[in-house]
Formats: C-alpha cells, sequence, structure tokens
C-alpha cells in the first residue's frame, strides 16, 4: 500500500504584539478579530493600569524604570499584577537591567489600537 | 426676618460624550481622568460588544437599526445589555424611530479615544 500524501493547512503564525485587526469602521469584525481586540483594550480599562502606562509613554525614550513609576498609591503587588497584565496584552515590554526592570511602550500596538478607533470621513 | 440670598456652587454640566482626557503619552494621568477613560475602554473590552459596534460604525451614515445589527449570535437581552453599556460609555446614541430603536456611532467619543492612543514622534 502506498503512502498517501497529506496536505497539512498551513497555520498563520500566532503573534500577539502583530499589527491587528481592521478599524471598527470598516466593516463586520470577525469573531477572532473581535476577541484579540477586545482582549487588547481591556488592558487598558483600569484607571491604575492607565495611569502606570502614562507613566511610562511619558518618560524620555518612552520608556521607564519601575523603581521611577510605581508610585501610584497602591501596594507593590499590586503595581507587579497590573504590570504584567499591560505586558501580556503586549502594551508594554521589560528588561532587567541590575536590580531593577524598566518598561518600554510597545508603539506598534498602540498605533494599532489608534487606528481600530479612527474615523475616516463619513460616508 | 430678611431672607438671604444663597450663592449656590456652580456645577460643571456632567457630559459623558464630551471629549475626555489628554494623550496618554502626555504625562502622568490625573486619577479622574484615568477613571473615566478606563471606563470609555472598558466599553470596548468585550467580544461581542466590539462585533455590535462596528455593525453600527460600517453601516452608510453610521446608524443602524437594532433590526439589522442584534444578530450576532447571542440572545435578544444580551444585545440590548451590551447595546445599553455602549450608549451609557457614550460611544452609540440612541432614537426611536416607530418600532425599531436607530443606534448610531458618536464620533467626537470615537475621536478622543483614538486621539488618546495617539503617538507622536518620538522625543
Amino acid at each position: 500500500m502506498s503512502k498517501k500524501r497529506v496536505e497539512l493547512p498551513v497555520l498563520a503564525a500566532e503573534n500577539a504584539a502583530a499589527p491587528c485587526c481592521p478599524p471598527l469602521t470598516a466593516g463586520e469584525l470577525s469573531v477572532p478579530d473581535s476577541e484579540r481586540m477586545a482582549a487588547m483594550f481591556k488592558a487598558l480599562a483600569d484607571p491604575v493600569r492607565l495611569r502606570l502606562f502614562s507613566r511610562v509613554a511619558s518618560h524620555p525614550g518612552r520608556e521607564a524604570c519601575v523603581c521611577d513609576i510605581a508610585d501610584v498609591g497602591v501596594s507593590q503587588p499590586t503595581v507587579s499584577h497590573h504590570l504584567k497584565k499591560l505586558r501580556e496584552a503586549g502594551l508594554l515590554t521589560s528588561e532587567r537591567r541590575g536590580t531593577w526592570v524598566y518598561y518600554a511602550v510597545a508603539p506598534s500596538v498602540l498605533a494599532a489600537m489608534s487606528a481600530m478607533l479612527d474615523l475616516p470621513a463619513d460616508r
């Protein structure tokens, strides 16, 4: 019996930080796109996360030591939890340098979110 | 006894649809601004709400009858719940015309959210 050649479907690479999703005005969103976009918006749907994010984003070079941004009036474990959520959503990247962890804005993700909300001239 | 004229404080009008909040990169967010922005992002942090919103936003004139957008694979009460959340966040407006309710995109809120996420050239 000869072996049959099986054609496997080509799977798209999963990449959380990939520019995602069409503008919200472009047409009906697919279910997978809506789930990916909702996860990104969820990362910004918390006042403490927004304040931490804006602290990083407004630092020179859009990068900040955790030691410079953690004073937002919540406990250190809570700060860590929120920074982790921002990292998991692809909005921040992190890097350890010696004693401290540095966080930086991932500009492509932010630009993608901004583009999604962009309203072209009315039709 | 003569009546005293009481000076009442002038209260700022509460307006959910007011353009809100500086860009996330502009500096540290205030607590009230972060709370207002988080509420707007929360409204988009759900896949069904995003799909409903994109259905309205991609209709001609960015306006749609609820009868044309409700078929997103969830029950009618769930659709109503999500449309109410989008309305409360100021992202959609609604108007009853005869039998049906029509939803329209509130462009100023969307533009404000897009501006918040906008990254000017790096410093």
